[in-house]
């Protein structure tokens, strides 16, 4: 995908993208978690790597942002300072950027415009010149966000302060380490002649920003070759080619997780008559914030993707049923209609952006960048139609199509099956026919957890040790019945679908967890877990992510429970085993100690091996000695 | 009251209390919130200070807990991790700790059981060793709570390890600088002996425990009069003496908060009707969970109380509509009846814990020790036995009595009056009645921010610069309407009622805010605030909580938006004007700078005056040279 897209931004010219972002997904009324990977370190620190091998492979210079620890501000609020610690920041925050940037080569990193611990991150000297430059040797630039100048400025209330000015903002984001200030706010690298001259700013400063710029252009042959882009008659090969389309409908079909599935109701006969509902099935694409102008208005739908799928072999019938942004019920009746008259019915609904010139705009989302919601359920009238479409008792499959989790937990055992289509690429609708008629068997595991209520927050699953640790749940039953629990007095405090959940048409069988040593030194490399996977399935291939997660048993600081430190995803022919391996960096599995040392201490470890984060199959244990 | 409590205490032979808590109410959702002073530092510090000063003035020990950054966590779950960086432990979790352990002098400490940033408090030789006695300069004891030990061990998995046990986590108590261990969970001082004579713990360290333990007990003349307690027939005179009952209930009526008070329903007339109604008006004491068994079926009751004010001269109806923990309607009609009779109703409902004894038993409560929520809105028929008595036409005030911020903010605007009762002592009841028919004109303020949904938190009113910035809030009304907005996009991101807010039945004019000096250093001692304040009420004198906030402008760190330095609650005839001075000290309004050095930094200072930390009625500025 990533080389698709250097391919396709070259031809237009773009050797700079603002990608991948490797934040994390642990905050999701925050608006911006839809452009995260996941929630967990490792996971978005391997697709992060991947993504800028991919473009910079091709040439194209990838940008690793928002560094760092940016992405759970108070409150879910944009630009809200983060709450955190050291050992929290090199815990959990800074390994996806060190992966994608150091490990990948990344040529140029956002800084990111929250403060943590009360230090803003785009003028933060400890984040950006002792960890990244001086422990990790980056040598590349660092760019400010849009605005970024301005939003220090904000901090400390500079802006509207005599006698500082933003001159004085300048020479801290320089001191600092931040080289680039990107357009879009102000321009105060305009200042820095007058700084200089003045004394205010040493030239040595404003050298080594200048420096680190220049040597990603000398790196990427840009004083040979500034100019990429393709003749125009050429852009029809490379830009859109049938090659991007089908790895945008493989990715996107490889990324649909089935949650549930009862009674095997999926997948669906092509000569089914099927009723499609909801707003979110026609229309409208559902691709985030950040894309082009009104593109949210072209490519394969829902109903397209399953008309497309059925051709004349079955009827399919049409409703919208209600808008996504109002509790009008007035379209139900229309919709119970068409799924009286069918075999089944897929309702499409869920949580939505636009581009950024309608979100500017101010036209109706609930995520994107500046859209923070306090809630994570389904708006207005969603809920009720999926409600009035199962109670036809027509068999209801549910899609929830969304950038982030959604907690209408009522749905998983109400409906017939339920399927989370995060935002696809312009075949999304093809992929979601993929799935649901069974010519892709789902293989999509969670990147996040999903939460059961927003007051459960924050949900992830690496919670420290001490952690989650009351199991006695509460419960409002439907006929007010109220049962009181302590964690919580009338709710639950565990994930509604885990993080790594996702089903399968097939079954998978799990043998026995074995590791290639069970005593190793500190120094050692890897560690390599193997086990034994089943497609019980008949006659149908299956495609298995196995998970391997590490719970550091004994330790000189709190750890998390358990972290994902591998996984394979490995595709297995009806009723076969495959045997899959799995190494695990022994670097990978240390801790941030109480001198703030990266160390893998002695002690034992498990291994935990599984189809999700709590769905384990099973454990085998080593020691470091 | 604290030198009630000392009375009281001795009187019985106890010279060891366990108070006062000084942690923040930052995480309404945890259920020990409800133990706090305070979501602000400030508030809880001088409070803190006024109590330890009044019990060791009689020579009973305070204990200061639960030491240190420990009520925010995560999930809100009891035992979970608290997320923050070293700036916001010391800017916001220390100051009401150092305020009320080396100000006031306390001679013990109990250690939290949380971890703070990966290490647990109990075990921290950060904070306990090089904060606390190095920084400080503390010289007596600190206890692990009950069970700390057994929880240090359930962090890292000790306690199911080999061959690490129960005597390496003594040894790492020891030695992080905890003393003493409380009752209640295992006894691993036990081990002492035998990791002494194996050489694994050092007796000097044992040495130094025990020597702080043994200044205590030195100072306080324990070894001259070990027993305090009076004999038995002098404890009617000691123990609940009018004196001791007359100051409960002044301070139960100081802390009662008129929330709204619309077109000046009350104060009532004792001649009215009056209709007493809801679960929360007889038959139980609100207290909270540390409290003698049983003890909340004793004291005197919303309705008691107002009984007791009217005497012959009205009618009270009481009905309890409901249960606290029901969903069951069936006792509202009933109550309907009692409100149609009545010229005003008066509805007692709220969220509440229990003791100890019954909590662990399991009986249903909402807050307390092990006692989570992930909601913060009335429970089961509450909120509809509210709004079937406003229907009935009769003016309807409601009395929220709970431990902890409610939610419910339709209630505002939909009866006539709301109070906030936070819990009381046995003359809960009476004082509850003072407020209500005026004999006491109400001056509570808020201590804590009451957020508009559980979606909303945290909510303190002192963010950092930076969060909270969006006003564009959106709302779903209640004939189904939506209109989209941004912080939230459903909701609205600020606090139902802020920090500070409590109305009185006078109004209070405030003059112009002047400051002693425009210009100091750093190193001069106070600014004194003055402004002149006039209770604008013909008839009633009034008690106005005046307050000062400090904006600190141009700041080499992200400082909080405003913060708490300073209040005086003065009581003001009918009709006239009162100057009220407060004195400011320079020493409290320093941040913890990027070297994480404690400085007044030079610049621009903004005082704001007002009635809550919302309502700003004044402003000065000066200068730090």
């Amino acid at each position: 995908m990533a080389e698709i897209t250097a391919q396709e931004a070259l031809a237009l010219g773009v050797n700079q993208l603002f990608a991948p972002v490797v934040d994390l997904a642990r905050e999701p009324r925050f608006g911006r978690v839809e452009e995260t990977f996941s929630e967990d370190a490792f996971l978005a620190g391997e697709i992060g790597y991947s993504y800028v091998k991919g473009v910079q492979g091709k040439n194209v210079s990838a940008m690793v942002k928002h560094f760092a620890g940016f992405s759970a501000p108070e409150q879910g609020l944009n630009t809200g300072p983060v709450h955190g610690g050291e050992r929290e920041l090199r815990t959990t925050w800074l390994p996806p950027f060190k992966r994608a940037i150091i490990d990948a080569g990344a040529w140029s990193i956002m800084a990111a415009y929250h403060s943590y611990d009360g230090i803003p991150a785009v003028s933060d000297y400890h984040t950006l010149t002792e960890i990244l430059r001086e422990e990790w040797g980056y040598e590349y630039f660092v760019m400010t966000d849009a605005g970024g100048s301005d939003r220090v400025c904000s901090y400390f209330h500079l802006c509207e302060s005599d006698p500082i000015d933003m001159g004085a903002v300048t020479t801290q984001l320089l001191n600092a380490g931040t080289d680039v200030e990107m357009g879009g706010g102000s321009f105060n690298f305009q200042k820095i002649p007058e700084l200089v001259k003045s004394g205010k700013l040493d030239i040595k400063v404003v050298d080594t920003a200048v420096s680190r710029l220049l040597r990603v252009k000398f790196e990427m042959g840009l004083f040979e070759n500034p100019y990429p882009a393709a003749p125009q008659n050429e852009w029809h090969k490379l830009i859109n080619s049938p090659e991007a389309v089908k790895v945008a409908r493989d990715l996107d079909k490889e990324s649909i997780i089935l949650l549930e599935n009862h009674d095997d109701i999926l997948p669906l006969k092509k000569s089914s008559n099927i009723a499609v509902i909801g707003p979110m099935a026609q229309g409208y694409m559902n691709y985030g914030d950040y894309v082009v102008y009104k593109s949210q208005y072209r490519g394969v739908t829902p109903l397209d993707g399953i008309k497309a799928a059925v051709g004349d072999n079955a009827k399919v019938n049409y409703a919208q049923g209600c808008e996504r942004w109002s509790n009008d019920q007035s379209g139900f009746e229309e919709a119970i209609e068409a799924a009286k008259k069918s075999d089944v019915a897929v309702v499409v609904v869920g949580t939505w952006s636009r581009d950024q010139k309608e979100l500017w705009a101010g036209v109706n989302a609930t995520t994107g960048e500046h859209v923070d919601t306090d809630d994570l359920s389904l708006v207005g009238a969603q809920g009720p139609l999926i409600k009035a479409i199962a109670d036809t008792g027509v068999p209801t499959i549910v899609v929830l199509s969304s950038g982030k989790p959604i907690t209408d937990t009522w749905i998983s055992n109400s409906t017939a099956a339920l399927v989370q289509q995060f935002y696809p690429s312009e075949e999304g609708g093809n992929a979601l026919a993929d799935v649901l008629f069974g010519d892709y068997n789902p293989s999509g595991k969670l990147s996040v957890s999903f939460p059961r209520y927003v007051g459960d927050l924050p949900i992830f699953y690496d919670y420290l040790n001490s952690g989650r640790s009351m199991g006695d749940v509460g419960h409002r039953y439907g006929n007010g019945t109220l049962v009181f629990g302590h964690s919580y007095v009338l709710g639950d405090a565990s994930p509604w679908y885990p993080f790594g959940h996702g089903k399968s048409y097939s079954t998978f069988k799990y043998g026995t967890v074995k590791l290639d040593k069970s005593k190793i030194s500190a120094s050692e490399k890897t560690v390599t877990v193997s086990v034994d996977v089943t497609n019980t399935h008949a006659t149908r291939e299956g495609t298995e992510v196995v998970q391997v997660y590490i719970k550091d048993d004994i330790a000189s600081v709190v750890v998390p429970n358990r972290q994902l430190k591998g996984f394979k995803k490995v595709v297995i022919p009806a009723g076969k085993t495959t045997t899959v391996k799995i190494p695990i960096k022994i670097e990978d599995i240390g801790l941030w100690n109480t001198r703030m040392k990266y160390v893998v201490e002695p002690g034992r470890f498990t291994v935990l091996v599984g189809s999700s984060s709590e769905d384990i199959r099973g454990n085998a244990t080593f020691i470091v000695q």
